[in-house]
């Protein structure tokens, strides 16, 4: 995922996405003063916690752009990480369609959730298809590890061609297994397959994201390749 | 993804995931007798929208495995889809750190929203990396339709070993446009592969879940192929 929004600028510099919506464009009055906002991973799409925003927290999140929220508990405005160290990065913000719940995705450094852990839901793993965003942002952060101790740094300091390779022959194997082999086997090629298909994008500087707006566009316009 | 549970049965019978929390764990107090409930798709983790349960609702969410709210506008409860029909399948139930929300991970069957969009949130397509699950969905489905008009049917019904052959060909044509080819080769290339990456796990009766599992599983112990 390349395309995360600037962090640390208010809301309104970040150069991607649709503009965060205006405060008075949103139904406080609902819910006593208070708005419920889905914190999501925008990588992973992992919900990592159910927060609420008065309307000085919501300005307060629009333009320092990191999450700032209301607590019930305390009765007052605190943004994530002033005691933690923690940061919510947001990366955009979606009101409902009633005007009257949020979702922010955010890109985040540290945990969650106050029991240190990455979601209030419990749980660690970024849960299924989240797993592959996931992979990808390891992969990204192994780029500076050292190449003698790191299999992904040695192949990310050795240059695209060399992924490439690896991804031809992973294709292949997974190819053989897919006619072939037992059900595990291929399950095992097609994560080699996979992981250094994502190492291939990342030698390159790109992003899955780049191939799932390819995958996009062809569903849309006709129809998953079928004319 | 092939791990969802099974439709229209008491959660307490479906097969997969842990079981739901009873209710008199949950924390209705808070919010007056009803808790925030995040609705969360599971195979695209698009978030869908933001309802409410009161214990009742709670109760008979549990009990019919279909997502029941309690509308603050009507207020009363009601299930999803008695005006509409359009369904929303409960595959989990989360509750967070203080017990005071809940996130469900529901397949859902039409719309989530009483607009007629897909979620409450305004973003038609899957978002992000839950387009990759979208695209295995879409895959499943035209499994029914006419080999005669739709590539996808053509290639499951000539079976694993044609698809697995796409693979390794399309594996091939990735590793060159990584290795010497443009940006946009790369991605379209990359798409390709993915594609005929599910079309041959569809064609084994396999489900990207399985190769997940084994990502998730190396992340795990080894961190990520580095011994």
């Amino acid at each position: 995922m390349t395309k995360i929004g600037d962090a640390a600028l208010p809301l309104h510099h970040a150069s991607h996405g649709p503009p965060p919506p205006r405060g008075e464009e949103l139904d406080f009055d609902k819910g006593g003063g208070l708005i419920p906002v889905v914190v999501q991973d925008a990588a992973t799409l992992q919900v990592l916690t159910l927060a609420y925003m008065d309307r000085a927290a919501f300005d307060e999140t629009v333009e320092s752009g990191e999450a700032t929220f209301f607590s019930r508990s305390r009765g007052g405005r605190w943004r994530k990480g002033e005691t933690s160290g923690d940061r919510l990065h947001v990366v955009s913000i979606t009101p409902d369609c009633d005007a009257d719940a949020l979702v922010l995705k955010v890109r985040p450094v540290g945990n969650a959730c106050h029991l240190n852990r990455t979601s209030c839901f419990g749980e660690e793993d970024a849960p299924g298809i989240g797993r592959l965003a996931r992979l990808e942002r390891t992969i990204a952060e192994r780029a500076a590890a050292d190449p003698a101790t790191s299999w992904t740094a040695r192949l990310l300091a050795e240059g695209p061609k060399r992924a490439a390779q690896k991804v031809g022959e992973e294709g292949v194997e997974t190819a053989l297994a897919g006619a072939a082999g037992p059900d595990e086997e291929l399950a095992s090629e097609a994560a080699d397959l996979l992981y250094h298909l994502l190492v291939l994008l990342r030698a390159r500087g790109m992003g899955l994201d780049a191939v799932l707006d390819v995958l996009a566009a062809r569903e849309g316009k006709s129809g998953l390749r079928e004319g």
